[in-house]
């Protein structure tokens, strides 16, 4: 999407690859909202350390990385024995499946890239492959992202305004985002509209990745605390809420996605306001049975008692807010239920949350 | 309540007045949870400042404040002349009046104190009826808080996981608060319980007066994000909910509290888990007839756009989380309507909402 730096807009990705220099290039998220840069990953353990680092994250962003990060180790070798090159192979795949152990996206993707690979027959040929796979991985991602704007933007009307949550928007993928991506294609489409976006603590990234990312954009948006999304439903202010998901259970219906997500579903549902799921057709697992299986993640008691932002001077830092001496407790994902959900934003269209497992062939299941 | 410095435990109450020095005694509470200290106000001028600056908030607080500093302004007074001490009284009651306009708390509790002072003949009466009245307000709020606790105690079992909102606990009146007032009880009477204190975004006084106050009652409690309690009804792990009011509407039960506290309470519905809200007898409103009534403030969105917190030197700080370029909606409270709340626990028992109107002779209503 675009970004406005020193008065210059121009088209960014989160990811690309520069091939003279062999270099991973990302933009560098933890230091948004605040600076905007772009870096480059010298080789492939590099590009293993920024995943590990949250230098990049989000779903489809981190298997992008990992895809161009396996073409960056297959081109950075220099003999022609592919016995060699097989071994030196295996070992750049395990640096970057170990950068996030408990993340699927850089599997698949460094899968499906290895699956082009071995259609080369020597060295040389298979280095040119696994580059155009990453290519295409990244590709396909943005094509997704871009076809759930298509089918998503017709929600959002002229004067709507969008609740959302979290982010999952451009920065979380190679491009464009989920939730956002009906945004974006609303705004393509001329529309006037406006969007909330919960600060989402405890990790704030509405406040901070999401409310950057539509500013840059130019979408009128204002940020709110967490608890004042039901005062505006409460007072007919929402129209639609959009949202990203972590992981969508095709045989339920149920949503995994950031903590808070279930009770903006719970209030959107009390006033009669839809509550759409933005989805890309990886995050549908379609082997879980039950939400209740989910594990959730219990995370570090420091995001919650305390807050990342820049000082007077413009200097990043932690601020520790709650009480001294007093612990918390910090799930990280919460479960939304069906009844609760209006629609799944796919690239292949909007289906309600019951009818994803009879689609389950149109949306890539078994 | 106690408080714990330096090793040492002892009573305090949040203002008392010491008449030697003829000072009102504020915890500081600008500087809660990080530093606890107790000021002396030097004269009436310095009471109202401090009210106009947040050194004491809370309904109770500032009235008994209030209270406070006329009797300190009547004691000041030199001379014996009635007609001059008439004026001077008129004077220090328009300075405290002006310390936080919207508020009528203050100007409730000084008219309680006038109304005892007419009936002393003299400067010299007036002066001690003055101080006596002042001292029965601050006792009244207290036994008030105490009876609510007495009456809300019995809510909390042995196990229980409570849920709270904000604070309103004792900081916000003289002594023992009323949301926290039933598990002050509850502990006294020996049963073991849990709290979860929602953070309370914007200004995070769950985070730090709550959290403080319950660390310093020796309270089991953990800080949770305000996004986590819905996971946590989700997954059967709250009991009870208990918080505090700012406006009950005596003829529709309506509850306007801090902007969160409706969001609890759709919560709660949707699970089956008991709601309740404490309240004095002074925040009940007789006269609105709807909650759509009730102005809503709108306060600065730099609350939200940042947090106030310390930092690594232990130096209190504001850091900015939001995107620069992003501003922000603050609604500082909301309407919680009666259908989502149990019972409103009051010092004369607990009624539900809808049984406030036929009740409001016993409970004080016109």
């Amino acid at each position: 999407m675009n970004v406005t730096v020193n008065g210059r807009t121009r088209h960014y990705r989160t990811i690309t690859f520069d091939s003279h220099t062999n270099q991973v290039m990302l933009i560098e998220q933890r230091l948004l909202p605040h600076t905007f840069k772009v870096i480059g990953t010298k080789d492939f353990r590099a590009t293993a350390q920024a995943i590990t680092d949250m230098v990049v994250r989000g779903a489809g962003a981190i298997g992008a990385t990992a895809a161009y990060g396996l073409a960056q180790g297959a081109l950075a070798f220099p003999g022609q024995e592919m016995k060699k090159f097989r071994k030196h192979i295996q070992g750049v795949y395990e640096t970057l499946k170990e950068a996030r152990p408990t993340a699927v996206d850089p599997v698949n993707a460094m899968n499906q890239v290895l699956r082009h690979m071995e259609q080369g027959e020597n060295v040389g040929e298979q280095q040119a492959l696994a580059l155009a796979a990453a290519e295409e991985f990244a590709n396909e991602d943005a094509r997704h992202c871009e076809a759930i704007g298509k089918h998503g933007s017709k929600l959002i009307k002229n004067g709507s305004r969008v609740l959302t949550h979290c982010n999952a928007g451009w920065l979380a993928f190679v491009d464009i985002g989920t939730a956002t991506a009906p945004m974006y294609a609303a705004q393509q489409e001329g529309r006037k509209f406006h969007v909330f976006c919960d600060e989402t603590r405890p990790r704030c990234q509405g406040a901070t990745l999401t409310a950057w990312e539509l500013a840059q954009q130019k979408v009128s948006h204002q940020v709110i605390a967490d608890n004042a999304a039901g005062f505006l439903f409460w007072r007919g202010e929402i129209d639609l809420a959009i949202v990203g998901s972590d992981r969508v259970l095709g045989r339920t219906g149920e949503v995994t996605n950031k903590i808070g997500t279930y009770t903006k579903a719970v209030l959107a549902k009390r006033h009669g306001v839809p509550f759409y799921v933005a989805s890309p057709l990886s995050t549908i697992d379609w082997n879980l049975k039950s939400g209740r299986d989910i594990p959730i993640e219990e995370r570090s008691e420091s995001e919650v008692l305390g807050a990342w932002g820049i000082d007077a001077t413009g200097k990043r830092q932690y601020v520790r807010v709650a009480n001294q001496s007093s612990g918390a407790r910090n799930p990280g994902f919460d479960v939304t239920p069906p009844d609760l959900i209006t629609g799944i934003i796919t690239p292949m269209g909007i289906f309600k949350p019951k009818d994803l497992w009879k689609n389950r062939h149109k949306l890539g299941g078994a």
